[in-house]
């Protein structure tokens, strides 16, 4: 090929003339280091695209020279297309996470507690876990310290839940973060920007590259963030179906189990659970109508699967983190926790020192944000409802305020949605589905329209899907 | 994945921004068309990706966006990737040689000649074939117009090897190019910046992002300058073996079929010959070397075999033009302009009009560099040669200072090698195996090691390989 190619401007070349231009010794040295570097660069990428595995040295040289800006993003973008298509091993996996969480402050939780947990889900709709489950897990005894991201699409973000509590914040320093670890035992603070930078870079590259749906880049960026924010025992939910990034259980398995792989590997207690997200979690979807929802859980008042749902994954983290001998008895002190209302009293506490409105707790429905028309959805047809699709849901919350399309947008903390039916349930004609809250009769008609695309009916009974498909815990953990 | 994920700063989000900064409705309609932009090239990244395939209207938004400067590189480098790695039918190559060469000017040379021939080598080691087969073709009454590249890496260039006359030059402008053709029938230049600038920019990201091997990318590249220098009539010479890009004979069989294919659909008349590069062609390799073999040819005193080749090959692009009504009488007009010395005549008159001295072509020996140094390499042992390792010729001519190792480099056109013997010849030790010519004693010594290395000697009688593997041409072209 070479002689009718275009020539590509090499860096040595380019440093080289510079070097005699100016005879200085610094420009050779300069010269020698950036040729080696972009041979090393290209040779890697090369191997990858070949099926090849890296080497530890070799993605760490990759990572931090891409988070250091020494490799450029076309680089980087051509050496993403080839993990996405030639994949990585979980050896590699674990290397990228490691070198990423090492790319920016790696956060030393030990002066606060011996073991910090922390609860990380992989996005859903209606996922409101975090909020009971925290205040459930701190009030009986272990310290939960989590770092959040903001909602982006249809899957909403627990920091904008906790925004719709008037005055709460998120803006919270590293020594403000470990002070309320201390002193109460839950904080959730917004990510601080130092946090495994690497992957905050190739994460927006890979958005504009069409290389995000990768199961090793997806792993490692989740849990590059996760060992960087420094909890020492995590519990994964990643979420399938409908209403997930993750659509079949074969993939959710996947991703869950290499996430457990690293995590272990880098020498954490985790375990995952891939559960259903076809339909929506719980009843609410919408920010201010899912922390009503976790504070009616609190109360023991809300939906008795979702209810389940947080004793059971307490349960298991409370026994994954050693404060109970067995999962049964980390049950009992959930059940107990809940019964004498400290993990409400936990949920007070937590929202006060982040600034928020403890009355907000104890009067929801006075306090939090409330959208002007609540429509009820009435049922088109009887018969046994076989589909509530939770991404038709996810996306009608964000069509009515509730999220974002692109970052800044706001959020109506007021809007959304309440089920009245799940998969499994009989209605009527006419019947409730769902309630609709929204901020004009307009905008309640069009999502109403839209919410009945998401539905479907069977003419005989139909099996709900099982909350929890998988748990996978590694041996030792 | 959405609510821990960073963020990436869309197009759309930056520009509203703008829009409401400054209320101004060019922003609004510049922020819908950067939007519109951003998502297509990402739907066709990941169409490749996915391993579908993609229209022609999706491969010239791409190209003619990415030459623009409007698709950035990292974009270019995904998508390069995910054409290595998924490939692309002969359709999908095609529209990307077609949107390429469109990129820039498209040369027509019809106010010239009714049919322009051009010959391409894919490159090689002694590839000296340009210089003997245009003054042939030529004197037989077909004009050749060709643009060229300079050489890079092994292989070499032909202006490079040009250059080695004194006073020739490949700087023609476009008006000089036509006139020379008009006047005398042949003309070789430098290639003008403007053919194919898409190819050119996406050679350079290619040869930094790891995706140069791809048969797509390659075949493209070669053609869309081919296209886009606008001779009608093609003659491609595919190499394959050690000293050339395609290593095997598959490979260079799928390479030039789809070579000939895409000019064919593009309306040129494209023949191609898949040929052997295990051993350099005819016996000099190094520009004034292979110049003077290239004259001796033209006087009928070249090596057999390469002037056998020349007249074969002659022969297939006359009738190719249409010149003669059959191979065999094309042959025999090659053969008559060779030995009545018309085609060494028009080699003068070429070497003339671009600037060179014609007295170089009548005393090559006196005129040429010479190198300083000649050093006979003698057989460590008998046997017949089953291996004369056409790269190890390459790169030992590149280390004597023949050749280039980055862009701008200075060649010194007297050094280089000569053959004494070839595949198949059995040699005696102590025979001189090649001359080598060199700068300084110490280089020549330095080669000769390097040389070595690539002969291989049996014990039997060895069999040649043949020169000629495969002819292509497509029905009715």
């Amino acid at each position: 090929m070479a002689n009718d190619a275009g020539y590509s401007v090499t860096t040595l070349g380019a440093a080289l003339r510079r070097w005699v231009q100016r005879s200085n010794l610094r420009f050779l040295i300069h010269a020698v280091v950036a040729y080696t570097w972009a041979m090393n660069t290209i040779d890697i990428i090369a191997k990858k695209r070949d099926g090849l595995s890296l080497g530890p040295d070799e993605i760490d040289f990759f990572v931090q020279g891409y988070a250091r800006g020494e490799i450029p993003d076309y680089q980087a973008a051509a050496w993403c297309m080839a993990v996405l298509l030639r994949g990585m091993s979980a050896e590699e996996t674990t290397d990228l996470t490691l070198s990423m969480a090492r790319s920016g402050q790696m956060l030393d939780l030990s002066d606060v507690a011996p073991l910090v947990a922390d609860k990380h889900s992989t996005g859903g709709v209606g996922d409101k876990v975090t909020l009971a489950l925290g205040p459930v897990v701190a009030a009986a005894g272990q310290p939960v310290g989590k770092m959040s991201g903001r909602g982006l699409g249809f899957s909403g973000g627990t920091i904008d839940k906790l925004e719709s509590i008037p005055g709460w914040s998120p803006a919270l320093s590293l020594d403000d973060f470990k002070r309320q670890l201390r002193r109460i035992g839950l904080v959730i603070a917004g990510q601080t920007a130092d946090l495994a930078p690497a992957d905050g870079k190739l994460y927006a590259l890979r958005d504009v590259t069409g290389t995000v749906p990768s199961l090793p880049l997806i792993a490692s960026s989740v849990m590059s963030k996760k060992l960087a924010a420094g909890a020492n025992v995590i519990l994964l939910d990643v979420k399938v179906g409908e209403g997930a990034f993750m659509r079949t259980l074969e993939e959710a398995e996947a991703l869950a189990e290499i996430m457990v792989a690293i995590g272990t590997l880098a020498g954490r207690r985790v375990a995952a659970r891939v559960t259903d997200m076809s339909q929506p979690l719980g009843l609410a979807v919408g920010n201010a109508l899912e922390v009503k929802e976790a504070i009616a859980t609190l109360r023991e008042e809300g939906p008795p699967d979702f209810t389940a749902l947080i004793l059971e994954e307490a349960a298991l983290l409370l026994h994954l983190c050693g404060c109970y001998p067995s999962e049964a008895l980390a049950h009992d002190a959930a059940q107990r926790v809940l019964a004498d209302g400290s993990a409400l009293e936990k949920l007070r506490q937590f929202v006060s020192a982040q600034g928020g409105d403890p009355a907000a707790i104890d009067a929801p429905a006075a306090r939090l944000p409330q959208a002007p028309v609540v429509f009820s959805l009435p049922s088109p047809r009887s018969g046994w409802l076989s589909a509530v699709n939770a991404r038709t849901f996810g996306e009608t919350v964000v069509q009515l305020g509730g999220g974002r399309l692109k970052k800044g947008d706001q959020i109506d903390f007021g809007v959304g949605a309440v089920l009245r039916a799940k998969i499994g349930d009989h209605v009527e004609a006419g019947q409730t589905l769902c309630e609709i809250h929204a901020r004009t009769p307009a905008e309640a008609q069009k999502a109403a329209e839209r919410l009945l695309t998401g539905y479907a009916w069977a003419d005989a009974p139909v099996q709900p899907p099982p909350l929890v498909k998988r748990t996978i815990y590694q041996q030792g953990s």
